[in-house]
C-alpha cells in the first residue's frame, strides 16, 4: 500500500470518505470491548487447572525437616520453592526469597524499606533525602511509574531501543547522586516485547552510579514467557553484577503470575547476600510469613523447572494465536506508514506507533466504537506520552471473536485518524 | 501452700536443698522442650484440613458478576468474603478490605503508608515529623512493639489492667501531639488473655488526641477465640468511635491465622470511608490484588459466621484442654505468693509474673533444662521487663506429654529461683 503522506489530496479525501463510512458502520453496532487488559482469558488460565485440583495429600505440607507448612513461621520461604525457582531463573536458591501472591508488591516493598530505613548502602532512608530522581525506561510499564511517582520521586524518561534502554543516556543520568534507580523488565519487556541485549545488561552491571546505593529494578516478569521454543536469552546480570563488584545494585523480580494464575501465583524476589539480610530483618517485622501452602502446591504441581518450561510452551501457544490475529490486521497498514509496531516472540503486549502522533484520536475513536485500549500515555511517566504515538495492544484477554472484531476497527480507526491528520480535518 | 516469705530460714533453706534435687534430675533428663511459640499445633491445625480438601470445583471461582478469581483484580478482596467477615466481627461489608495471608502484613502496611505518605488526617508524611511516640500496653505482643520500634518511634509503655490498658495514663499521654497512636489486642489479649471493659473501650473511642492523626491499632486478633460458649463481650468501637466523631482514628485487623490455618489464613483491615478511600488508593499502586483463590476457598469452607463459630468452639476444646493442663500445674503455686498467672477464658497465653522479680532467673533455669521460654521482657516495649516479672507461656503447641514436663519443670524452677532470692544465693 502506498505511503498516506505521499497520496495526492483528491486520493486522501476519496479515502477518507470510504474509510469514515466504514467507521461509521462499527459505530453503529453498539460494541463494548476491551483490547486494555495485560491479563490471561479464562481459556489460558486453564491450563493451570492441575494446579487447583491437585489432590491435597497432608503429607505435602511437610518438608524434609518436617516442618508443617500449614503453620507459621520461614519468611524467606521454603527450600523446595528456592530449588524449583532457583533452577528455573537461574539463580542460586540461598538468594531467593519466595514471597507471596504478587511481585509487584515485593518491589513496593523494596521501596518503601529504602524510603524508611535506607538500603544496606545508604547513608540515611531515602525519605531524608530531597530531590530524588528515577529512571523510566519509555514505553514502559505504568504500574512501575506510578510506584515510584507516589514516593516522590521525579520520573525521568530514558527510550527503550531494540536493545533496551538508550544506555548512553542511562549512563549520563546515573552521573547525578540524586538518582537512585531504574525500572527494568529486561526480558519480552512491557510493552515493546524485546529483550535487552548482552551488552545493555553488561553496562548496567557495570555503570558508574553517583549514588552509592543505587538500585536496578529487575522485574524478569516474562523470564520463561516465550511463545515458542525459540526463547530469547537474557544475560546473567547477577554474573556481571559481581564481575564489577556491583552486586547490591540488583534487585531482581518474577513470579508465576502470567505463569500459573494472576491472582494466585508465587512472587520472588532474589538479591546479593547483603540485600538478602536487609530484606530479612525488615520483612521479619512486617510478617511471620507468605503462604507456604500456595509455595508447595505450585512446588508439587510442576516438581522441576523442565515441566515449567513445558506448562509455558501450550501458555504461548494459545497465546501465540492472539497474537498472530492481532498482527494479520495490523498488516493492513503494511507501507502506508502511519503506524509501526513491534512483533514480539514472547511477554504480553505489542507496542504500537501512531506515526503521525494522533494516538489520543485513535483512543477516543475507538473508545465512540466502543472498544477500549489502554489510555494513552500509560506507558510513560506521568501518563504523558510527550509524541502522542505510542498505544499498547493487549491481546491476551479478548475470544478470538472480539479480538478480530475490535482489531479490525483499530485499523480503520488508525487510518481515519491519520486521513483527519493529513487532510487537517477535525472529528 | 504458706507464703514463701513467711517461711522461715530453715524452712526455706531445707526446702531449697529438695527443690535443688529435684532441678537437678530434671536437668539430667537432656529435654529439648518449647513453651514459647504461640501457634497450634499439628492436631489443631487438622480440624482446619477440609479447608485444603474442598473440592474444587470451577464455578467456585466466578463471583455473581462473573468475575473470574483466578485472574487479576478486587484489589480490596472479594465480596462474598467481605459478607463473612463482615458477618462475622459485626461491620459493614462496605467498610472491610480482604487482604492476604497475615494482619500483621496489613498493620506494618498501614503505618508503612502513614511513614511514607500520611493518613487522611495529616498534615504531611509521619516521617517528616521529629520525635513521633507511640503507646503500647504492656505486657502486650513483641511483634507489634518491634513495628514501631523500627520505624522510629520512641515506645511509652502503659500497664495493662484488667479492664485493659490504664486508660487515666493513655489521656495523659495523648495530649502530646508526638504521640500518634496505640497498639491493642483488645479480646483475649496477647499474653494477658483479657478483654477490654465496654469503659474502656469508649474512653479510647472518646479522648481527646492532641494528635490529629492518632490512629488507635486494633488487633482483634483472638476476635473469635473462646474456649467455650461462654464468649467475652467486646464492645464495639466503631459504634463509639462514631458517636464521638472520631471515626478514622480506628485502623480495626482481623485474621483467621487462628481460626484456619497460621501460614495461609485470610487478614482484614476495617476503617472508616476515608480512611479506606486513603488505603486503597495506596494499596492499588503496591498491589493488583491479594489471594482471591484463598478468599473464596474459605468462604465455600465456612459458608456463614455461625459455621466459623462452631469450627471455633471445636478448636476452642482443643486448646483449653492445653490451658488446663498448665493451669493445673501453676495451681500448685497457689498461696506460695511466688507467681502470680492469668486464667484465660481464650486466646493463645497465659500471662505469668514471678512476683520476687526473678523471672530472667527462671527463663534460665528453664533453658538449663532443656525448656524454652519466650524470651523475658520480650512482653515488653524495648524487649525489657522494667520488674523482671512477666513471662508469656504458650500452651498451644506441644504435645500433651511434653506440656506436661514443662510444666513440671516451670513450677520446679519458679520455686528455685524464688528460694534462691530470699536466701540470697547465686545460682
Amino acid at each position: 500500500m502506498k505511503k498516506y503522506v505521499e497520496l495526492t489530496r483528491s486520493e486522501a479525501e476519496a479515502l477518507y470518505e470510504r474509510v469514515k463510512i466504514e467507521y461509521e458502520e462499527y459505530k453503529s453496532l453498539g460494541l463494548s470491548l476491551d483490547l486494555s487488559r495485560g491479563k490471561p482469558n479464562s481459556g489460558q488460565l486453564d491450563i493451570a487447572d492441575g494446579l487447583l485440583r491437585m489432590p491435597i495429600d497432608k503429607e505435602i505440607f511437610y518438608s524434609d525437616s518436617g516442618f508443617d507448612y500449614r503453620n507459621y513461621g520461614l519468611v524467606d520461604g521454603i527450600p523446595e520453592a528456592k530449588k524449583l525457582f532457583g533452577e528455573l531463573y537461574g539463580i542460586a536458591p540461598e538468594n531467593i526469597i519466595v514471597g507471596g501472591n504478587s511481585s509487584l508488591q515485593l518491589m513496593y516493598d523494596a521501596l518503601a524499606r529504602a524510603m524508611m530505613f535506607g538500603t544496606c548502602d545508604s547513608e540515611r532512608p531515602w525519605c531524608r533525602e530531597e530531590g530524588l530522581k528515577w529512571i523510566c525506561v519509555a514505553p514502559g510499564y505504568d504500574r512501575h511509574f506510578r510506584i515510584t511517582e507516589e514516593m516522590g520521586f521525579e520520573l525521568l524518561t530514558v527510550r527503550m531501543t531494540e536493545s533496551g534502554p538508550n544506555m548512553d543516556e542511562v549512563e549520563r543520568l546515573v552521573r547525578d547522586p540524586k538518582v537512585k534507580g531504574i525500572w527494568c523488565v529486561p526480558k519480552y519487556s512491557n510493552p515493546t516485547g524485546n529483550t535487552y541485549s548482552d551488552e545493555t545488561v553488561r553496562r548496567l552491571a557495570a555503570m558508574e552510579c553517583a549514588a552509592p546505593d543505587f538500585r536496578i529494578m529487575w522485574d524478569n516478569a516474562y523470564a520463561v514467557h516465550s511463545f515458542t521454543e525459540d526463547d530469547d536469552r537474557l544475560a546473567d546480570i547477577f554474573a556481571y553484577a559481581r564481575e564489577y563488584g556491583n552486586e547490591n545494585r540488583i534487585l531482581y523480580f518474577a513470579s508465576t503470575s502470567k505463569v500459573t494464575l494472576p491472582g494466585s501465583g508465587v512472587a520472588i524476589v532474589a538479591a546479593s547476600d547483603e540485600n538478602l539480610a536487609e530484606i530479612k530483618r525488615h520483612m521479619g517485622t512486617q510478617t511471620i510469613g507468605f503462604d507456604k501452602i500456595n509455595q508447595i502446591r505450585h512446588v508439587a504441581f510442576f516438581k522441576n523447572a523442565d515441566n515449567v518450561r513445558r506448562h509455558m510452551l501450550f501458555l504461548g501457544a494459545a497465546i501465540k494465536e492472539k497474537f498472530d490475529i492481532t498482527l494479520s490486521y495490523l498488516d493492513e497498514l503494511r507501507g502506508t506508514d502511519i503506524a509501526e509496531w513491534t512483533v514480539p516472540r514472547g511477554g504480553y503486549f505489542i507496542s504500537l506507533d501512531i506515526t503521525l502522533g494522533t494516538a489520543t484520536s485513535v483512543y477516543s475513536k475507538m473508545k465512540e466504537a466502543g472498544v477500549t485500549l489502554t489510555q494513552v500515555g500509560a506507558t510513560y511517566p506521568y501518563g504523558k506520552d510527550p509524541e502522542d504515538k505510542n498505544l499498547r495492544l493487549a491481546p491476551t484477554y479478548p475470544s478470538n471473536k472480539d479480538l478480530r472484531m475490535a482489531c479490525e476497527i483499530l485499523v480503520c480507526a488508525i487510518k481515519l485518524a491519520a486521513l483527519e491528520a493529513i487532510l487537517d480535518k477535525h472529528s
